[in-house]
């Protein structure tokens, strides 16, 4: 086994931002991809050193990275799950814990269940990019059986990557997740929805001319990959299905506000708002 | 009155970002502000070439641009309607169009409805800044009784500053604005009322180290300055109720088809939204 040697599964926009900041730091990055095609453009963007199709490029790693999408993640290749060194830390890069968890304890002595905090709109293997990790938080979500070196490999590839190093249990992760990040992603949603369900063409029309910033912001998340959504919805069901229950009772009090012309107290919970913002960024 | 001198009735974010395209265009700009505290700060931004808080500078202005809240332009000081030359072109910056030109139309011959969509979360002299129009939507919103030089003046300031020019009718431009940037504001705030509602403080505190970009994105417009949402939905609450009514049944469907599991229905909205922000932005 190579210290050095770090294997990317999914070379992503994830996986390829992993590779392109490892490479910067001197380690030796040997990506797996599913497809010749993406092997070629991989290769030109010089995502790792080594980029195959063949699992077997992973057998001298130390530390393997699968920055998979959760659907392949929680049904696993064979020939991936045999191609993994037991010797090797292996980490994943999902967004949900709890299912992911619930498949890789079994699979893997040295899993450890991580993710950063970290997406634009990309993705594929064009849209990996430097330096995607600085400042961002990384989470892991490590049980009593996790083991400790494991995990102290997983956090200094976070720390070196620049990220911030948080640790927490898998359920109050999966509900915290979402409710910053996949709550939002269907609020989102609802509101390109609601211009898909508009009948008046010249509105609509106009609307189209005078969308701005504000606009841009409030969709971005909403207008991504469906796949991510999917992959969201599916496996973060009860959590996502929670929050959505609260934020329907918070547009409605907003709306009852706004019809009965209360104010005073629209103001006071807008004020709120800002302050409970200021708290989170 | 100098064709080449504008006045500025307001030297916040859009007045003092007009203030200081203006200069670059080599216009002289006569800036009113409310206060003497205001006055020294637009003095050291040089906002404008001559600042004042007395309305009598206005009286040699050939346009006079109105960047004033809301709620003053709709009971403006007596003062400022004195000292409006009858001559002048007068324009405003006010996103909401109807409840503005019931109040003006009366007040100034040469009175032309409009506005920039353009916004960040600054506000007050501290906020403007050069080339904040660039390729912006410029809206305005004439009646039959407009003087058609005078909105061939507020078209030629909109386009020197570098924006698209848009004319439409008060009431469809009220609809149109609420569904992409009123309801963006309230669907935004919901989301920061979700969290301010949130009990469990082990969730909370997670939830805040973990806030990313999309976080950041989704709740910028719900975060910013509470009285610039009421002002919108005291003054557009009509367009504002029927948007968010739509809405509702945005994310109930949404919800229900994550309850049901319907993937495939769900896929097929979620790409329909990669669809219809494609086409707004």
């Amino acid at each position: 086994m190579r210290l050095n040697r770090i294997g990317i599964v999914g070379l992503g926009l994830i996986g390829g931002s992993i590779g392109l900041d490892l490479q910067n730091l001197d380690y030796e990055v040997y990506g797996l991809v599913n497809h010749e095609k993406n092997l070629v453009k991989a290769r030109v963007r010089k995502l790792a050193q080594v980029i195959s199709t063949d699992p077997k490029i992973l057998c001298e790693c130390s530390l393997i990275i699968l920055a998979l999408p959760i659907s392949q993640l929680l049904d696993p290749h064979s020939n991936l799950i045999e191609a993994l060194p037991t010797k090797a830390v292996v980490t994943d890069v999902a967004s949900v814990k709890s299912p992911i968890i619930d498949v890789w304890r079994e699979l893997h002595p040295k899993f450890v269940a991580s993710h950063p905090m970290a997406g634009t709109i990309d993705k594929g293997v064009e849209a990996g990019r430097n330096e995607l990790f600085i400042n961002r938080p990384w989470v892991a979500t490590p049980e009593e059986t996790t083991d400790p070196e494991a995990l102290r490999t997983v956090h200094d590839l976070a720390v070196e990557l620049g990220s911030h190093w948080i640790t927490t249990d898998p359920k109050t992760h999966d509900q915290a997740v979402a409710l910053i990040s996949h709550l939002p992603l269907f609020t989102s949603a609802a509101l390109l929805q609601t211009l898909c369900k508009e009948k008046n063409e010249t509105l609509l029309s106009l609307a189209k001319k005078m969308a701005s910033t504000g606009f841009a912001d409030t969709t971005r998340v909403g207008g991504g990959n469906p796949d991510l959504g999917i992959s969201i919805a599916s496996n973060n069901s009860s959590a996502l299905l929670e929050a959505i229950k609260l934020y329907r009772l918070s547009i409605e009090n907003l709306e009852t506000l706004i019809h009965k012309k209360q104010w005073t107290k629209l103001h006071q919970e807008l004020k709120e708002n800002q302050l409970i913002r200021d708290e989170f960024l």
